[in-house]
């Protein structure tokens, strides 16, 4: 593998370069990656603002057909980008496969969504001339792309939330040219799917500025790509420090612009006591299975379990100990992020108020070891750090003397992306009151399932409120994360020849439309 | 009058206090109106929070009808109102009662946006348990208020911008209890219109928390009630410094929250040239009346006009000129605006590319004379400080060599609320090009009109690119500005006792879905 980073239809080689690491031995991998100078970035956000007005203004069936154009690029490209990822991710191939269906899956939605287009949302106030005591004017109103669209790859997510995933496929499905900042964790598996978008790019006969790839280690290209005057919005996934700079940067630019950083989430779950008395033992094996999955590197990770004293929260913890003897080692996606979860995992485990349940079976020198603890809810209401997301397989079971303390507890934590509830029927009557608290504290909320695998749907909602994202209006995953892109324009008595074809009176487009007199 | 302010049902007298002042004499009016203390503020966003779980989920039917009763309480008012209203604003009669019916409309419209239900998004993804290799659960989707919002009240639509204005209105059509700061310079209207939402509010049998007005000089008191946890998003229309001030509070915060300001805003008009062949003069006396209007108070003021050298712009400069010689000069909302007026033309009149076309006539110790300016399209490139927004009576006229000059003027432009375009038909064609600029720079593009006078309806967008608002994703005039106080919440598998009314399986709140297999 030749390394390089992508400038419009531009491949560079060559200047200063680093290598990417296999996640599993810390060996070097093929591939000099050079690093994005400060003038390819500007050429990559000059490019990206000269593609904008064409690339916006494309018909909704050209903009589909080029997502759809990404999708079999990246899929001729399977066997590569699979193994190439295996190696810098330390993800197994069942993971990568099915993550790379996911992220081709999302592309075909967001072409169907393109198609369909709602979201150009077209209202016409129609023109009341003989109205007292002014006439109204005819006004039409459609929603148009922000503008070039900055990405950033996320570690844990290489395929469906990194170069051609969530954030790129919705900007694009918006009508935004996208500049890619490639996660320094996986720059072959960057590079193969940037080359495919590149390559979609030139197919469909679209200008080169549509999409870039750049490179570099740090926040240096990152923070001046976030500054460029060019970029109008910012996609991101990845750690609260990381997002939370993103949005200072964004907030002292000389124009602001909208952040969508999605960062930090322990997932709440909460196990009644009739679910509990009915399965304690399932639910231990669901939640361990849920907690350890690929080293439970999700941003839904279940970190915090409530249950009430009482129920069968002694039958439940000690079932899931048992399940964690089974929970192999996993290799960490880089070993930084291991020895974050390294540190989090043994600063729960030092809390007066904590103890350490289980452990999975024992870690080697590169890989990560389940881990199982537990704390009540007075002990996790008097320490905010115990809330902490520990990115990894690690949860805190958290034991509340009554529906009252339980609520409290809830009350008292962050914004998250997920909160979920395992009950049966006879728990209902007492749900309904933490119902509302929910529904305040998270963008999503579950029964009887885990909050691990999110569905890429219409209505899914991969959000909420901060610090789960920096902008609780809004989703990363589902087709709603199109709206994050989109800005409305009204026009006033513009003649038709000077409309832009969504609003001609015509509807050359044949786009839906809401029209009042 | 007796001053007071208005927490939750409680109205509180005595305290530290302050009086309104007559605009258009400076001596005080009638009322002594308290200051604020922190503990009542404390008091109004507790408030506010325990009203929001129970207001929120009042049916569209309900919301709708406490919007109407607020129209009501307010056109019982009318008299008082305008009558208190034109001592604190110096506005005439004429205008306030236009205004008042803009707001009781304003209010009307959001009842029907609540009754027809768009605003809720009820998106269902059905459950699909067949599917392979994983069964899809029931997931759907509405959206919910975001939480209590602070309002400000804007000096320059004391009604209709203010306290029972659009963010209000918008804000409390969402489900979101508000508290309002009212603009220092009017307390005596503001009262008035705080007492016909406190009766609503009774009237309706609605939580006293939906509605709060507090008082006080400086930032202070604003910015406590933006940095109040309670408080989730923020609506501000008034200067540049004022809304940036805010933007800053509010991602100071714990947990930052949006803030929606509108702020600042030149409007270009282009006047092409075969419009100007046209009808230069007609042009000029519509120009002149546009930016005089009530001592050009208005975001939307068109103080900037770019036609091109060789056109009939010396034809309709002069035209303009005689016509200023008719405007007579106005009380400005506040002495400090009036200063600031007087600051911000005695600069345009002193940079020395800037000429003085013509003054209105001439004003009195406490009113402000109309002016008139002009330069080129050169010198406006090399000076930013020319393109600053002067609030009130006066306007700039750019001469530029050719449409490329004017599109590089325009492209230079920060972002505006809107861009007009006076043009025949003969002057399409070369505008076509300069289409997508106008888009990338403002919210409204309006051809054949003035800037002034803002439509409320279904499509108008009252918004644009920083510094017009802080944020061009939203409007703050018309239906949509309901989206600004929203946010989205998915429920997966949830069974349907614990779904909210929008989402039960039966719809019992007869709201639109989307619904996909």
């Amino acid at each position: 593998m030749e390394g390089a980073y992508l400038i419009g239809a531009r491949r560079v080689t060559g200047g200063k370069a680093f290598r990417g690491l296999d996640a599993a031995t810390g060996a070097e991998l093929a591939g000099d990656f050079p690093v994005t100078t400060a003038e390819d970035l500007e050429t990559a956000c000059r490019l990206a603002d000269a593609a904008f007005d064409t690339y916006r203004e494309t018909a909704p069936a050209a903009r589909a057909a080029f997502l759809e154009a990404i999708a079999e690029a990246l899929e001729a490209r399977r066997e590569a980008i699979v193994e190439r990822c295996m190696a810098e991710s330390g993800l197994p191939a069942v993971r990568l496969n099915g993550e790379l269906g996911r992220t081709t899956g999302q592309l075909r939605m967001f072409a169907q969504v393109v198609r369909e287009g709602d979201w150009a949302d077209v209202v016409i106030d129609k023109a009341l001339p003989q109205r007292e005591p002014l006439p109204r004017p005819d006004l039409r109103a459609r929603r148009i792309a922000v503008g070039p669209v900055a990405v950033f790859g996320a570690s844990n997510f290489p395929l469906a939330f990194s170069v051609a995933g969530g954030d790129t496929a919705s900007a694009l499905a918006a009508g935004c040219p996208v500049v890619v900042k490639a996660h320094q964790a996986h720059p072959g598996t960057s590079l193969l799917a940037g080359e495919a978008i590149q390559e979609a790019v030139a197919k469909c006969g679209l200008p080169e500025g549509v999409f870039s790839l750049v490179y570099g280690p740090g926040n240096e290209i990152g923070t001046a790509l976030v500054r460029h005057p060019a970029i109008r919005a910012v996609g991101f996934t990845g750690s609260r420090g990381g997002g939370t700079a993103l949005m200072a940067a964004a907030a002292a630019r000389p124009e602001p612009i909208p952040v969508y950083a999605e960062m930090s989430s322990v997932n709440p779950v909460i196990l009644m006591p009739g679910a509990l008395a009915a399965n304690a033992e399932g639910l231990a094996k669901g939640y361990v299975a849920s907690l350890s999955l690929f080293a439970g590197q999700f941003c839904t990770n279940p970190g915090m379990v409530f249950a009430l004293a009482g129920s069968d929260v002694d039958g439940f913890e000690a079932a899931a100990a048992e399940a964690m003897g089974n929970v192999a080692p996993q290799v960490m996606l880089t070993s930084g992020i291991l020895s974050a979860y390294e540190g989090g995992s043994a600063k729960l485990a030092g809390a007066g108020s904590v103890t350490e349940v289980a452990q999975g079976q024992p870690s080697g020198e590169r890989t990560a070891g389940a881990r199982l603890f537990a704390t009540d809810a007075a002990s996790l209401m008097a320490d905010p750090a115990l809330s902490h997301e520990v990115f990894g397989p690690s949860s805190l079971v958290v034991r509340c003397a009554d529906m009252a303390e339980l609520t409290a507890a809830i009350a008292d934590m962050e914004g998250q992306l997920t909160a979920t509830i395992h009950a049966v029927e006879s728990d209902h009557a007492s749900l309904a009151p933490l119902m509302p608290l929910l529904e305040r504290k998270a963008g999503r909320i579950l029964f009887n399932g885990w909050p691990t695998g999110v569905e890429v749907c219409r209505s899914m909602v991969h959000g909420g409120p901060f610090p789960a994202t920096s902008d609780p209006r809004t989703t990363s995953v589902g087709a709603m994360a199109i709206e994050r892109f989109l800005r409305p324009v009204c026009y006033q008595a513009v003649p038709d020849t000077l409309l832009p074809a969504p609003l001609k009176e015509a509807n050359p487009l044949g786009l839906p439309r809401r029209a009042f007199d």
